[in-house]
């Protein structure tokens, strides 16, 4: 864990860094990174008293290691990130990348509202082993965050980032859609790889993918809910709550994808909408942490003010994974 | 066209079925009506004092014809349906049925605000000649428009209707998104043969599909933009104002689609969500018209108090297309 | 009732007029009719049978004359004025022309989808005897429908009208707020007297009366809500869908907020707030309707799809009326 | 400065306490805190390398303590809270209480986005001086944030903080209205004391003092574009941005209000509508601390991602204040 006085060099480096004139990135030369394939976004465990559990944690990521993921995405939305202090984002990213293999991919989550702190946050995952950084659009002055300013600061933050960046635009949240226009410039920065686009838009992400052909930028649907459109329209992959409880089902999604076989694709595509509608629009994290005590994972409490499902929500949840096969 | 006497006797006949109770209409056994497959939403041309021009309609529909289109909708949002009057509305249906081959499917727009008024057209449209009729949401009372008023108002329409009724869900009109429960109830109607779902929602038109896979059911996509995704999630065809001008392109994305031809079908849908964008959401039906009189159809001035494109709007409307490769 | 060869040459007439250029309004001398004051928007009653119930729309202005009203809005959203033909329309207007005083003033709504069509309904309007034309704004295509397109749709209609129009935003019902600056351009118009502005945005409404205070414009309230803040930041009336049921007390509201009694003004408009969303936002004009039946009106059903509310949303409604102590 | 141990004790018990029952906060004797008056929400001055400074901070201060404001919102969304760490958030505030005299009441923004978060902060924010906390709904999951999760919320925070809690709704920023059920419940706790609504909605305003008129429960408006709206409906004051630099003119506004002054009241009113919604809304802190640079003030650059305003954006802004006189 990053004690205050490394906090305090990193900070007067990069404030030193962002004063200067963007550009000092120097790479480009060669492909990027290749992001690919399927992504669980880990939940955070909880104790009974708010803590954040890292024994659980473990034990989840030991359970998902089983399947055929491309890797993980930690703090994304589903990981509560907003809720956990600077240190907690980094310990868990840390314990994370200590118990998956060296070829599980880490995307780690780093976004924060300021241009700063984002960048003070996606050097520091980087140290803490993330092999690339997953950047939420600020949101509180969404009413200010055009194309220009998204421009500015994500081109920053790639400037300063040690890592690869992936774009992560998530309107559910943040009332924000990245702008295609934005995220087209974005695109040809060498050290941007890639967007996780969860608004669930196909004919956007079809377009992404179109004017972003020449830039070796790469499209990740964020949500299994739209998973074989999106690979119909030239996604490459996605980040999906679903995964985290139906892991097998999700890569098998994929595997059909990819060698073609769009019937069966169609069928098992179908069966998941409405277990994954039911992990996140509909009931969020509480019933995603729900059906993962369901699957034999360790889902918890959330943190406040977050609150359990009721006992009615508790049925229909239940009720969208029965009427599909799934319980 | 229906004179006046006409009307009147056949209000006084629906006032009569509308008091009785539902379940009147018989029929049922076999499969309902195929309606896959591409149709334009064909624009209703005016001179240059805002009459009706029936000539270049059918001028228009000469050089249509020679697509492999299933069939055209007439009425539908891109008609310009609610400038015209009720005469306009049947008259120009009359024309289109005259100037069809028998065998191209004509969909016909019915729907008014009441459910009276609605019967009375979808009755009427048939009498001219139309092989089903697409009834569009109710939607000055959005704000009242739950699932049981519009399963009350389709349900009554389709009992009374003489021909199959297809729903239609425009939400950028009328902002309203047909529930999804809604779509399942009304789908067991054996009068009621699919939807026309126009919002883009992939992962709900994937839905649609897989809970009304029991009910010979079908789904067209609203707009060419995710017309791709939409044929990968289960839908059949669509209705697609980009048809208006580039039909055979569209109807070259069906084929490659039906033949699992995915990675040319990729292609093409890429170029044409641009320009699709261009003739609506971003430039209305003002763009559609200006773009079919530079593909060689008539596409004139538009009632008011649409307004013709200004001639920065005009240039990029033209950059939409030229830029890929269609001008 | 206007017969369809009146129509047939009202409109030759128009077709005319409407192709010259604007202008032909000769008028503006002197000052624009006063129109402050409480208007209910009357409702349409339909027998069993959904007919329009004629008597029962005397009797019920029959017992709304005893009130100080300044007069009566017709058609507009309350009157259900999209489910009637346009002899219906016409009929009504007739029939409440016919039962009211000459002092009160009939305000009649006469907005169609096309600038057409809402010129012949307002020349026809007043041919049978409203003395102003309240105009809301189309809105199928709203997403079209910009300030210049608004401009030159009320533009047109206010050269051609016989009688005054007062501008309508509604944005609940079309999805559009007539924007600031055409409400300024149109207020110039010497036959554009106000606005019935029901989004409740006082700060719009206030900047409004600010911009046009040179113009000798009058705001007029959408609902009781709002009154008395509308009164305080320079509105002159209001149309009350809550008048139909509690116009004593709004006409009281009225006279409180004239006389600078803003104390008894606060406590009359807070229990006013609840009752009046009741039968505008929460419940519609069904509940206008069954409210209008307790207090010794004639509601009666609505067109379908309009349903009559449930026995849960009846009690709802008459507990927003018990616990404000007005039943 | 609060250093890491003192964090980390503050932490602990707030840990316990957490998790004991709800109740703890033992008061309810007595009226609550009178907070009526102005209140402009100071913005927080950086230095061109995006530090805080301090200096200016306070020569601010000094300035503005010249006119008769009842206090200082401190935090709130014009302090560009979420860009400040927690440190930088509490010494904002302990610079803030020794600049001001004693008798001018510190509201500290303390919210944050989980609940035992924005517990630790208000508890912070106590210690260094503020008189109360003004605590906004989180937003990031605001999917989930119904009435329950924030009654929630807002009951822990009041039960453990030492200052009274004034509850913040910016849907604007947090796109959520806190609903005005979970407002009437929450005035019933003896540390809750009020609301700052930034909403708009006067209709609401109106309600929210009418269902809690037995709860010595006090709302603020949240912008002063409908600030004498509010007064007139119940209100007892205003946290304005627009006090930041037309100061005088605010609470000449507010004694007008108070003092009956209705007609002079709306005038001025009326000339403060668009340079309110310039420096909120249309232009935001950027436009705010323009602004304040034209007006004597030091307003200076935000932190990134807010970007500067253009040359353009200036000139509209400059016209917002010339055009109603102010400039």
């Amino acid at each position: 864990m990053l004690g205050p006085r490394v906090w305090s060099s990193v900070r007067q480096g990069l404030r030193r860094a962002l004063s200067s004139t963007v550009g000092g990135w120097a790479s480009g030369e060669g492909r990027k990174v290749d992001i690919s394939g399927i992504y669980p976004p880990v939940t955070t465990p909880f104790t009974a008293t708010a803590e954040v559990d890292y024994g659980k944690l473990e034990e989840n990521l030991h359970k998902l290691g089983t399947f055929p993921f491309r890797g993980f995405v930690v703090q994304g939305s589903n990981g509560e990130f907003p809720f956990l202090t600077s240190s907690e984002r980094l310990e868990v990213v840390t314990r994370v990348r200590q118990a998956l293999p060296r070829d599980k991919l880490l995307l780690a989550g780093s976004g924060c509202e300021s241009t700063q702190a984002t960048v003070e946050m996606t050097v520091s995952m980087a140290q803490v082993g993330a092999d690339a950084a997953m950047v939420v659009t600020p949101c509180y002055y969404h009413g200010r965050m055009n194309s220009a300013a998204l421009i500015h600061h994500y081109t920053k933050v790639a400037d300063l980032s040690p890592i690869p960046v992936v774009l992560y635009s998530v309107p559910a949240n943040t009332g924000l859609d990245l702008p295609v226009d934005a995220v087209v410039t974005l695109s040809q920065h060498p050290n941007i790889v890639g967007i996780k686009d969860s608004g669930g838009d196909v004919t956007r992400i079809g377009l992404i993918v179109h004017k972003t052909r020449r830039q070796d930028f790469q499209v990740l649907a964020g949500s299994a809910g739209f998973l074989l459109a999106s690979y119909a329209v030239g996604a490459v992959g996605g980040v999906c709550a679903l995964a985290n409880v139906l892991g097998a089902q999700v890569c098998q999604l994929e595997r059909l994808c990819l060698t073609g076989q769009w019937e069966d694709a169609q069928k098992l595509q179908h069966r998941l909408i409405e277990p994954n509608t039911a992990v996140t629009r509909r009931f969020g994290i509480p019933g995603l942490k729900k059906t993962m005590d369901w699957f034999g994972y360790y889902g918890g409490p959330c943190r406040a003010p977050l609150r359990e499902l009721s006992a009615d929500q508790e049925e229909a949840l239940r009720l969208d994974f029965t009427s599909n096969g799934w319980l």
